[in-house]
C-alpha cells in the first residue's frame, strides 16, 4: 500500500478523521511545467540510469512533498488569480468562450497538461466535442478536459450511504483515488451530512466534482419520489452550484412514454436517478420537471459553469437489456437536450450503460455521436458480461476498453464489489487502476501521441533488468514490488539479471539480450542489415558465426550473478 | 475461499502433501448425462425457486461428494473402456478418425458436453478447424474440443519451478484450477522431480495435459542450449507420451534467419522455449532441429494423438514489438508445419501472442488464420498494454476478450504475478475466474447457442433480490457472497429487498420492480402493448394512471421489509 502520513491536523477537522495519505508514489516527484503564471503538474519518475518520464499527475498538492496540507482550510484557491472573461452572450463558459474565440487559462492549462496545442483545446470545446468541467465556485481545482482527441479519462465514484461511511473517510477516499489517477471524482452521498461531507471535499479536491443533485433532492422529501417537485429539485442544485459541483448528472430523458418500455425487461430500470423520476412520472401522470424545466436548469448552469452530465436513466442493467428500445429512445431525447444546452452556451456530456455485450459495444458510440453532435460520451463500464459480481471491474474494463477505442472520453470506474457492497479504500484503488488500465490501452489503440511512451519505458526497464525503474514505471509501483518481494525479497533480486518466473538459469530475458548483443557484434545493427540478411538465407554471416562459437551461449548461471 | 477437506492419503502420496480440495462449488451437485455408456459431467446450479441451470463443468471427480478420490491409485482409467477404432493411413488420431467419417467416443462425449450435434464435432475435427487433445495413455481425461465454432477454451499454467513449489502444490494447483473452470492445464515444471510431478498430475488430472518438452530438455543438458541435441529432445518427447501428455507446445517456426530479426525489438525474444532455440540456431550456425526433424515428431505424436501446439517462440513481449517481422515470419513457418504436421494425421493448434495493442488484435487472428488454413488459435492474453505489473491478469483479459471473440479458440490464462513472481493459489484462481469472464464475453458476443443463458438467470435472480442464487450462480460464488456480507453480515439481508449498493430507502431494484407490477396492473404486457402506448403518446393511458395514484409508490420504506 502506499505511504500512509498523518496529514496536518486542525481542530476544525472531521473529527472522527484517522489519517491522509501524502507524500509521492515511490520513485517520483512532483514536478511543474510553468506557462507565464500557470503552474502545470506533473509526475516525473525518476529512473536508475539518470533519465526519468513526465506522467500526467491527478494527485493535486497531497503529492508534493513541500506542499503544507490543511484540511480545515483548504487547497490553495488558484484560479481566483487567474484571468476570467467577460460574459458572452450571457454565459460565462468554457463553452461561450471558445465559440468567441477567447483561449482562457483554463484552456492552456489543460494544453500543457495534455501536451498539445490550446488552439485544438479551444476548437474541440467551441464544438462541443470536448468540456473543461470547471465551476467558477471551485477555484481550488486543477482544469482537465474531456474529449475523444484528448486522453481517456477516468472518473471515480465516492460518497456515503445509508449504511455506512463517515465523512474523513469520503475525503480520503477523494485524495486516494487521485492519487491513484482519477481524473474527476463524483461524490454520490445519501445519507446524513451529506452537504457537509460535500464541501469539505470540494474544498480539497483539485479535480472536478460531480454529483447527481437528485439524491439530496429525495433525501429532503424523506425517500419518497412522488413527493419531489421542480422546486426543491431547483434549490438544491443551486445550493450545490454555490458550493462548487463542477458538473451534474441530469436524468431529463426519462420521459413518461418511455417508462413502459422497460417493463418487460429482464433487469428493469437499474438507475437510481432513472428510477426515481420513472416513478414521479407515474406517480403524477406528468412528463418529468426535469424535461419541463430543463431551459431554467441551463440558465443556472450557466453562471457557474457547470457541466452537464446527462444520465442515462434508462441503461441496460444486464446482457439481455442491451441497446433496447428504451436505451436507444432515451439517447435520442439527450441528443434534443444536449443541442439546448449548446444553445445557452453549456457544457454538456451524455452518460452511457452499464451491461452490453462486446459486439453491441460499438452501436452505442455510434448512436451516441449521432444523435448528441458528438457531446464527449461518458459511460459505466459496460460490463461484457453479467456472470461475475466480485470481478465486475474487470467484467467492465474489457468494455471500458473496447468502447474508449471506439470514442468514450471518460469512463466511469466499476470497482470490484459493484452489485454486491460499498467499496473501501483498497477497492477504490483497484478500481481507478484498473480504469486506468483501460483508458490507457484506448489511448495505445487510438495512437493518442506519446501514449506508448510510458510502455516502451517499463519494457525497455524490464529487458535491461532494471527491476526498481520496472515497479515505478507501473501504474502501482507499491503492489508490483511487492508480488515481486513474496518469491525474492532479497535486495539483490532487484538486479539481478533473470526474472522471477523462470530462475536464475533459465531466463528468455537473458538469452534474448546475448542475441542482440551478438547482432550488434556483428553488424546487424540497421533494418536494413537484417532485411539483407535475411535476403541472403544466412549464407554469408554463417562464418561469422562460426567465429563467435559457444562463447556467446556460455550455461547461463556462470553469467547470472550471485543473487539467489 | 472454497471448501478444503483433506482427501484421503495413502503412504505413497507426495510426502509434503497439505490438503486437497474436495466437494462441489457452493450450491452446485454434480450431475450427468448418460449418453450409451459416456456420463458426461454438468454442474447442476440450484436456484432458490426451484430451477436449476446445468453449466460445463471441467472438475472432474473432485467436485463429486460421491466419488472416492485416491491421489496414489489416480482416477479411473474410463477411457479405456471405450471403443477405439483401427488406424486409418496409419494414424490412431481423432483427426484420421474424423476425416474417415468416423464419429468416436471422445466426439460424442465432448458434443453432449457443447450441447451441440456430434457431426458439427467431427467436421470441425476433420478440417482441423477444432482439435481433441487426447494422449491414448492419459485414459484418466474427459475429453474437450479447442474450436472456434465451440466455447472459448481456457488454460491455466502450472509447474514448480528452481526458486520454489513442490509436488503436492502443484497436483493441489491442478485440481483448484479445474476446479474453478480451467479446460486444460500445462505442467510447466523446470526444477528437480519434473517427471515425478508430471506423473502425479497426468494420473490425476480430468482435464488434458499439455507441456512444453524443450524445459525437460535442457534440464537434461544442464541449463546449456548449445549442447541440446535432437536425439535429447526426441527422447523427452517419448518419455512425456508415454505418461499421456495431450498436447506439446514445440517452438519448430524459430528458424537462424529469423533470430537476427528480433536484435532490434524493445524486448528480443521473450518465450523461454524460442529464445532457447535461438541460442541453439546461433550457437551451431544450423537451422532448428525441431524443423529440420519435424516430420519424426509428427510420426511420434500421432502414435499417441498427441495434438501440437505450435509454439509462438518470437512472439512480442512488448506494445512495441507486437505484429512485427519476427513474429509474422515466424508465423508464416508455422502454416508450413501445420500442413505437414496434418498430411501425418496429426492435430495442430497455434501459439499466439503476447503483447499487443487493442488495434492490432483482429490482425493477429486474421493472418493466423489466412497462414495456418484455420488451426485452432491459441493465445496468451494478449496484454493490451505494459504499465500494469501487478494487474496483468486484467491487462491481458482485455486483449483475450477481444481476441477470442475475433475468433481464438483457446486463451492461456495470466496470473497477477505475470512478470513479477510464481503465482500462488490464489493468483492461480484470480487468473482462471479472470479469463472465464474473457471467455465467456466472447462466448457472449459470438452469439454461442445458450451462453446467454447463465447471465440471464444471475441477472434475473438479481432482479428478483434472490442474493444466494445470484452468488450460486456467479463465476466465483464464494468471493461475492464474501463482499455482500461485509457489508451486511446479516442473514436476513440474503433475501432483503433492496441491494446493499444503496441501502433500504433507495433502491432502484425496488422501484423498478414497482413499474413493471404497474405496466402489468395496467395491461401493458406485451411489446405490441408498449408500442401501441408510445405511439398513442400516453395520452389513453394517462387516465389509467390517474387512477392509480400514489398507491404504487408509497415511501418505500414502508415495504421494503424488516431486514436493516
Amino acid at each position: 500500500m502506499g505511504t500512509r502520513v498523518s496529514g496536518t491536523r486542525k481542530t476544525s477537522a472531521p473529527a472522527d478523521s484517522g489519517y491522509l495519505t501524502l507524500g509521492p508514489i515511490e520513485g517520483s516527484t512532483k514536478h511543474y511545467l510553468t506557462v507565464d503564471h500557470l503552474r502545470v503538474p506533473k509526475r516525473r519518475v525518476h529512473l536508475t540510469n539518470g533519465e526519468h518520464l513526465d506522467v500526467y499527475d491527478t494527485s493535486g498538492p497531497y503529492t508534493d512533498a513541500s506542499a503544507e496540507i490543511d484540511l480545515a482550510r483548504g487547497l490553495p484557491p488558484t484560479r481566483r488569480t487567474w484571468n476570467c472573461p467577460e460574459p458572452v452572450d450571457g454565459a460565462s463558459t468554457q463553452l461561450a468562450w471558445a465559440r468567441a474565440g477567447i483561449v482562457t487559462d483554463e484552456m492552456r492549462f489543460v494544453a500543457a497538461r495534455e501536451g498539445v496545442d490550446a488552439e485544438l483545446v479551444r476548437s474541440e470545446v467551441a464544438i462541443g466535442r470536448a468540456v473543461i468541467p470547471a465551476n467558477h465556485r471551485h477555484p481550488e481545482s486543477e482544469p482537465m478536459i474531456i474529449g475523444k482527441r484528448f486522453a481517456v479519462k477516468v472518473n471515480a465514484n465516492i460518497g456515503n450511504s445509508a449504511v455506512r461511511s463517515s465523512i474523513a473517510d469520503e475525503v480520503e477516499k477523494m485524495v486516494w483515488a487521485t492519487r491513484w489517477g482519477a481524473d474527476t471524482i463524483m461524490d454520490l452521498s445519501t445519507g446524513a451530512d451529506i452537504h457537509t461531507t460535500r464541501e469539505w471535499i470540494l474544498r480539497n479536491s483539485p479535480v472536478p466534482v460531480g454529483t447527481v443533485p437528485m439524491y439530496q433532492s429525495l433525501e429532503k422529501v424523506n425517500g419518497d419520489p412522488a413527493s419531489l417537485t421542480w422546486e426543491i429539485y431547483r434549490d438544491t442544485v443551486i445550493e450545490q452550484a454555490e458550493q462548487g459541483v463542477d458538473y451534474m448528472t441530469v436524468h431529463a430523458g426519462v420521459l413518461l412514454r418511455y417508462v413502459p418500455l422497460t417493463a418487460r425487461r429482464v433487469t428493469g430500470i437499474v438507475s437510481r436517478g432513472g428510477s426515481i423520476m420513472a416513478a414521479w412520472c407515474l406517480a403524477h401522470h406528468q412528463e418529468s420537471f426535469l424535461y419541463t424545466h430543463f431551459d431554467e436548469l441551463c440558465q443556472i448552469f450557466r453562471r457557474y459553469d457547470i457541466t452537464f452530465s446527462l444520465g442515462d436513466g434508462l441503461r441496460p442493467g444486464s446482457i439481455a437489456d442491451a441497446n433496447d428500445k428504451a436505451q436507444f429512445a432515451e439517447l435520442r431525447t439527450l441528443g434534443e437536450l444536449t443541442s439546448i444546452a449548446k444553445s445557452h452556451g453549456v457544457q454538456v456530456m451524455i452518460e452511457g450503460p452499464g451491461h452490453v455485450p462486446m459486439h453491441k459495444i460499438a452501436e452505442n458510440v455510434r448512436l451516441e455521436e449521432e444523435l448528441c453532435e458528438e457531446a464527449p460520451f461518458y459511460t459505466l463500464g459496460p460490463l461484457a458480461t453479467d456472470i461475475a459480481p466480485a470481478y465486475d471491474h474487470i467484467t467492465s474494463a474489457i468494455g471500458a476498453a473496447m468502447i474508449a477505442q471506439a470514442g468514450t472520453a471518460m469512463l466511469c470506474y466499476v470497482t470490484p464489489k459493484e452489485h454486491l457492497g460499498l467499496p473501501d479504500r483498497d477497492d477504490v484503488k483497484v478500481g481507478v487502476i484498473t480504469y486506468k488500465i483501460a483508458a490507457h490501452s484506448a489511448d495505445l489503440a487510438k495512437g493518442h501521441p506519446r501514449a506508448q511512451e510510458r510502455d516502451d519505458a517499463l519494457s525497455k526497464a524490464r529487458f535491461e533488468f532494471r527491476w526498481t525503474d520496472q515497479f515505478n514505471l507501473a501504474l502501482d509501483p507499491d503492489t508490483a514490488r511487492e508480488y515481486h518481494d513474496e518469491t525474492m525479497p532479497a535486495e539483490p533480486a532487484k538486479t539481478a539479471h533473470f526474472c522471477s518466473m523462470c530462475g536464475p538459469k533459465f531466463c528468455s530475458m537473458r538469452i534474448s539480450a546475448d542475441v542482440r548483443a551478438y547482432a550488434e557484434e556483428n553488424g546487424l545493427v540497421t533494418a536494413e542489415d537484417i532485411d539483407r540478411t535475411i535476403a541472403e538465407g544466412m549464407a554469408a554471416k554463417s562464418a561469422e558465426f562460426a567465429e563467435a562459437g559457444n562463447r556467446v551461449y556460455l550455461p547461463l548461471e556462470a553469467s547470472s550473478g550471485g543473487a539467489v
